[in-house]
């Protein structure tokens, strides 16, 4: 049944981003991937984007083809007022009588959104994304929604999986990522996270939330616990979620990871509810200073060593009166490491409730990218300790 | 002179992305824009780019289109085992006599490096940016000097300046905005940063140097400590660099940035030579017990305000004994603006030598936006701080 209610002809539209600047790769395209997104969102298929420079010539011949192929072409970039700015001359050749201005809040260049024969349309939109984000949002999707029946509608949603490799996720989800429209899940591969995409078509969103829902179900009870978010959560986010829903608040010690941690809590607005103090301790003297690590330990044990770790944790929590201490000790490269002491070599401990817990691991990568991994794992550590 | 040397028909590529998730949003075409740089500094000129899904027939088409307006097109991504993959079906019709295969060290498909008749190439790479950069660098670049004579090259030089507005910059650098090749300059705004790119094109990598020297030289009279670094340099690399070369240490104590100002510091290998100590201290608690801020202070002036910056940042320096202390105490948002303190209000101060600075700033933006803007002006206190 789904099947039959599917025959539809969706709208196809092409996407041309205008600058000399994208062409020499100073700038990435990022409004292709963002207009992508949102015509997707209204149902309306992407079928290629492509990039021009500041050229007349080849700014219309683009411009022509991608109307052969497409019913709607939307440009970006190339209005403005300085010399290097042409898509506006090209764009007036275009202009008959059914033409809108697109007012622009955010900047001087107004948008034109032009109806031509055979219901087509050409939609100029300024570069800067924050000036062609509010026009498209404001003024283009209700014009789209009124210039033809959009029958179908792609709803996407996004499980957050950190702890557990891609490969191992792959083939927790194998079958899954092998189903065809009208629903299908991708998986998306990132720096100690792994996303897992739901998508489906349908002719409504009620539809396609019936659509994603039991796939969504499956994927859990594989899952579980790996996952600690959904579409635009982040780790951050969900952690002080946790922790103002238990009323606990914590103070951190951090070593190789330098405040990055903290500096993740702090990106939440309200932390400061929960947050009470982060001690970057890259010294031993500083460790034993702030932290009331016994230098026997730090002597006997290294000061990337469990013990180490256990005891920053530990007087992290008790000297800042704090519910929880998390505290992070490791070799982020590229120097530091031993023979029995590898680089990437971290230890992440949490104290909460007279328990300390300490794990140990092996990231990968250079100094940045290991910082980032510790940081995500020990994030990981405190969100699953404030379940239940 | 350099005018009639500079009559070169350079080559022209284009290139194509293929692979549905770029169509949908999902990802962004990075390769295009790494190619492009690439290519622009063997002197290969790129008129278009392109994006199409992993539809046979649409690949087919973008490849014949871009093989009639150019003499190198590029393809990257839909090389995999996988169903979805079907850019090496089409690529293997072009395929004649003239076929090299490109080994793939970070993965397992290989690329192909194909001449066709009338001087024109079509190289096809694999999708993943860690298996396209290196095949890219160590096989196609090496083919690509040989197939034909490169005359010309293009040089860029990138300078960073930081604590001017955009507007500020582009007023002082005005005249030479609107140079015309084969010398360009570009401004580029980017958060807390403006940068100046100079870009000269010519027939040998010496006469690029000898273009770009003297508007180098005339943009550092005219910027002169503005400008941080150049290229790739960063600004907390080049405090490293200042204080590792100065032999001077720090400690710092975070307020409303949380930990991005050591997480920045600390990103950088070697840090842990000049970097003591930091001390995230939110609550008033933190700023009397680490940092020895008398709670008279606090309660006359408030905690954001220029009084408690001195004294957390002479607190830093005192009880860590470094030789500079850092501090940054503010109101970051959404929350905690009073009347006479808005959102965005900031003090950095600085103790050295037992002298200590403090400048009030006020910062637009959201959360992270201002947390990001107050870390760019204290690295860049700490790097004018250490001159000469």
């Amino acid at each position: 049944m789904p099947d039959t209610q599917y025959i539809i002809r969706p709208m196809k539209a092409e996407i041309i981003a205008i600058g000399t600047e994208l062409l020499l790769g100073d700038i990435v395209n990022l409004n292709a991937a963002y207009l992508s997104q949102q015509l997707a969102g209204l149902g309306i298929d992407v079928f290629y984007h492509s990039v021009v420079g500041d050229n007349p010539s080849r700014i219309n011949s683009s411009i022509k083809l991608a109307l052969s192929r497409a019913d709607i072409v939307i440009t970006t970039g190339g209005l403005g007022p300085t010399v290097d700015d042409v898509t506006a001359s090209v764009i007036k050749t275009y202009v008959l009588n059914n033409a809108l201005t697109l007012k622009n809040n955010r900047g001087t260049v107004p948008g034109q959104f032009i109806k031509l024969p055979d219901n087509k349309f050409l939609i100029a939109l300024p570069g800067p994304p924050k000036e062609m984000k509010p026009m498209f949002r404001k003024s283009v999707v209700p014009l789209l929604k009124n210039i033809s029946g959009f029958k179908s509608v792609i709803k996407s949603r996004v499980l957050k999986i950190t702890g557990l490799s891609e490969p191992k996720v792959n083939k927790k989800a194998k079958d899954l990522l092998e189903l065809k429209p009208p629903v299908t899940v991708g998986i998306y591969a990132k720096l100690g996270e792994v996303d897992l995409k739901i998508t489906a078509k349908a002719e409504s969103e009620a539809r396609t939330l019936k659509l994603i829902a039991p796939i969504e179900k499956k994927i859990r009870k594989r899952l579980n616990d790996y996952i600690f978010g959904a579409d635009e959560q982040t780790l951050e986010g969900v952690v002080g979620e946790k922790l103002l829903k238990s009323k606990k608040n914590m103070a951190i010690a951090e070593s190789c990871t330098g405040g990055l941690i903290a500096n993740r809590i702090t990106d939440v607005p309200g932390s400061s509810k929960y947050f009470k103090t982060g001690i970057i301790a890259y010294s031993n003297q500083a460790k034993e200073l702030l932290l009331d690590v016994p230098p026997g330990i730090i002597e006997r044990y290294g000061a990337v060593s469990k013990q180490v770790a256990v005891k920053m944790a530990q007087g992290a929590r008790r000297i800042f009166n704090a519910d929880i201490g998390i505290s992070v000790t490791g070799i982020a490269g590229p120097t530091g490491a031993t023979k029995n002491k590898p680089l990437g070599l971290v230890f992440i401990a949490l104290s909460k409730n007279n328990k300390t817990i300490c794990k140990e691991f092996r990231f990968p990568g250079d100094r940045v990218t290991v910082k980032w991994q510790a940081s995500q794992a020990a994030l990981d550590m405190l969100r699953t300790s404030l379940r239940g």
